[in-house]
C-alpha cells in the first residue's frame, strides 16, 4: 500500500521471513471475505514491513505485542501471538513473567484471560513447571537503594494520607518485589511495561516508565520503533497522545 | 422514564418506527430476568426515543454505533447492530471500510474481531466479492495537498526526532492512501472516526478530527446529536470528556 | 510474597475467612501452569489480604469489583465475583440497579455482557421478578432540589450550545430519575460509580462523584481502601491516575 520506493523496498524481505504467510495469527479466508483491504495492509505492511524493521528485533515486537493485547484484554488472537513470540525467542517463563507482571500493571483480570490463553500454548508445547518462574527464587534482583529510597519517600509524602494501602502495597509487592523478581530482565519488565501503559492509553505514567526502561537498557531507536509498532496493535491515537510525552523523555535525556 | 412531555412525546413515534421492536440487537427474556428497569429504558429511551430522533439519520446512528463498538472491542451484539446499520441504508463496502479505517484509528485487533462479526453477517446476505471495496481503486480522492503539506511538515518537525516510523506512516499509510480510499466518503470516514476517538476516551484527538468532519460536511446538529447518541453507547463519562473539546471545535468555528 | 510482618499478619485471617480458598472465583489449575508466581499473589495477597481487610467490607468490595469488571467490561469471571458479592451480603435487587446504573456510566454494552452473565447467577439461585426493583417504585428518593437547580444550570449554561440532548438526558434520565431510584442507596450508587470511573480511567469526573459518595455517606477511610483494592483490579496505573484527584477532594473537604 505503500507510494514510496525508499519505504516499499522493504518489503521483498517479506517472503523469506520468520513471520511465513501461511502462519501468520490472521484468519486470512475471514478478512478477503469481509474487507480485501485490511488483508492487503495486513500482509504487506503490518507483516511484511513493520514485523520485519530490524529497529526493533521480532523477539522485542513478541514481547511487545504480548503485553499490548494483555492490557488491552484483547485475546482473540492472543494465543498466537504467545506462539509468535516464542518462536522468535521470548521463553516460556518470560511470558509466564509478563503476565504475571501485567496483573499489577494492567488488571487482575486482564493476567487471568491471558493465562487461559497462553495454558493452551503451554500444554501444546509441553511446557513444564521447572521452566517457570519460581514462587521464591534462589536470588532475587539487586535493589537499587537509593532510587527506591527517593521514590518511597515521594509517594509516602504525597499519597501516604490518600491510600496508605496503596503506598504500602506499591512498595512492598511491586518495588521491592515484583520488580527484583529474575523471571525477566530488568530491560524487558520496563518494556512490557511501558507497552501496557501506551497501549492502554496511561499517559501520565509513561514518564516514568521509559526513563526507566532506558535506563534499564532500552535504546531511543528501539524505543522509537515500539512506538512505530504499537500504533498499529494499539491504534494511531494511543501513539500520538504518547508521543509528547516521548519527546519529552528523549529531549530531557538528551540535554 | 421520561417525566417531561415535550420530550416524552417522541416515544409515540416508536411504535411505527424501522426498529420494530422485536428486532432489536438486544435479548429481551434475558433482561426482564436481570432488570426491568434497563429493559425499559432500553425500549423506551433508547430504541424508542434516542434512535428516533431526526436530529441524526438512523443510517447515520448505525454507522456511528458500529464504530464505537469497535473502538470499544465490544462483539457481543455487534453483528446484530451491523445487520441495523445496512437495514438503515449503510452498504455493505461502508461496512467494510469503517472496519479497515478502524484498524488503523482503534488497533488491529479490533477490526479483526469486527471482521469475524461482520464475516457472518455477510455470508448471510449474500455479499460478494465485487461488493468490496478494492485493493487498488481506479481512482483515489482528489488530496487537498496544501493542507496535507502543512499537517506533514508539523508532524514531521514535532515528532520526526521521536519516531520517523510513526510520522512516515501517519503520512504514507494515513493521509496520502487510506483517507483517499473512494470506499468511504470523507464525511462517513470522519464521522466514524470522531465517533471512535469518543467511544474510546481520546480526547486529544477529538479537535483535530471534528475540525475535519465538519469541513468534511458534517453539521453541527449532527455532531451534537451524535454526541447524545454515544453517551448510551460509550457512557457518559466519555461524552462529558468530550465536550469541552466539543464545544471549543464549535466555537472557534463561529467566531 | 510480603515481607514485612506488620502488614503479612493478616494473612493469618485467610484461612478462617468466607472467601475459601476453593470457591475463589479463579481457576487454581490453569494458573499453577502458566504461573505459580501469580497464582501466589492471588492466594496470599489478593484474597488473603485485600479481601479480608476490614477497612472496606466484603460487601462493599464485592459491589466495587462487580462494578469495576462492569466498567472494564470484563466477563469472563464476572458470574464468579456476582456469586462472591451475594454471599457477601450484596441482594439480587442491588446487582440489578448497579448493572442498570452502569449502563448509563459504564455504556450499554457493558450493561448488556453483565446481563447475560447475571442471568445464569440469577437462575442459579432462583431470584424471582419480585426480588428485582420496579420499574415505576412507589416512591422515589427525595431530590435535593437544590443542588439539582445548581448543577442543571451549570451544564444548560456550559453545554447547552454543544448539545442540548446530553443535556437534557443527563437531567431527565440521570438526575432527576435514575439516581432517584430506591433499588440501590445513594451511597452505594455513588459507590459503583467512583469504582467505574476509576476503573475505566475517567479522572476528570471523579472529583464530583467522589464528592458525592463522601455526602452520600462514604468515608474517607472506604474510599482509601476502595482505592487499594482497585489497584488489583483496575491496575496501578488507573490508580495512580486517580490519587491525585482523591487527594484533592480529601483535602478540600478537610480544609
Amino acid at each position: 500500500m505503500l507510494k514510496i520506493a525508499s519505504i516499499a523496498c522493504s518489503l521483498s524481505l517479506a517472503t523469506s521471513a520468520a513471520l511465513a504467510q501461511d502462519r501468520l495469527p490472521i484468519d486470512q479466508e475471514e478478512l478477503a471475505r469481509v474487507s480485501p483491504v485490511l488483508q492487503a495492509y495486513t500482509k504487506d505492511d503490518l507483516f511484511g514491513r513493520v514485523w520485519q524493521d530490524p529497529a526493533l528485533s521480532k523477539r522485542d515486537r513478541g514481547l511487545v505485542t504480548v503485553a499490548a493485547l494483555i492490557a488491552r484484554n484483547q485475546t482473540d488472537e492472543l494465543s498466537d501471538y504467545i506462539r509468535l513470540a516464542l518462536e522468535n525467542g521470548v521463553t516460556p517463563a518470560e511470558i509466564s513473567e509478563t503476565i504475571t507482571h501485567l496483573a499489577f500493571y494492567a488488571g487482575w483480570e486482564n493476567a487471568m484471560a491471558a493465562v487461559d490463553e497462553a495454558a493452551d500454548v503451554f500444554e501444546d508445547r509441553n511446557v513444564s513447571a521447572n521452566q517457570l518462574p519460581a514462587v521464591d527464587p534462589d536470588t532475587m534482583l539487586p535493589l537499587d537503594e537509593e532510587a527506591e529510597a527517593s521514590r518511597q519517600s515521594f509517594v509516602q509524602e504525597t499519597y501516604g494520607n490518600v491510600s496508605q494501602g496503596v503506598v504500602d502495597n506499591t512498595e512492598q509487592l511491586l518495588f521491592l518485589d515484583l520488580w527484583l523478581r529474575p523471571g525477566l530482565e530488568p530491560r524487558d519488565r520496563s518494556l512490557v511495561t511501558v507497552a501496557a501503559l501506551i497501549a492502554s492509553g496511561h499517559v501520565e505514567q509513561i514518564t516514568f516508565h521509559l526513563n526507566r526502561a532506558m535506563d534499564n537498557g532500552l535504546s531511543k531507536d528501539e524505543a522509537s520503533a515500539m512506538l512505530s509498532h504499537l500504533a498499529f496493535y494499539a491504534g494511531w491515537p494511543n501513539v500520538f497522545s504518547a508521543m509528547p510525552v516521548a519527546k519529552d523523555v528523549f529531549e530531557s535525556r538528551e540535554g
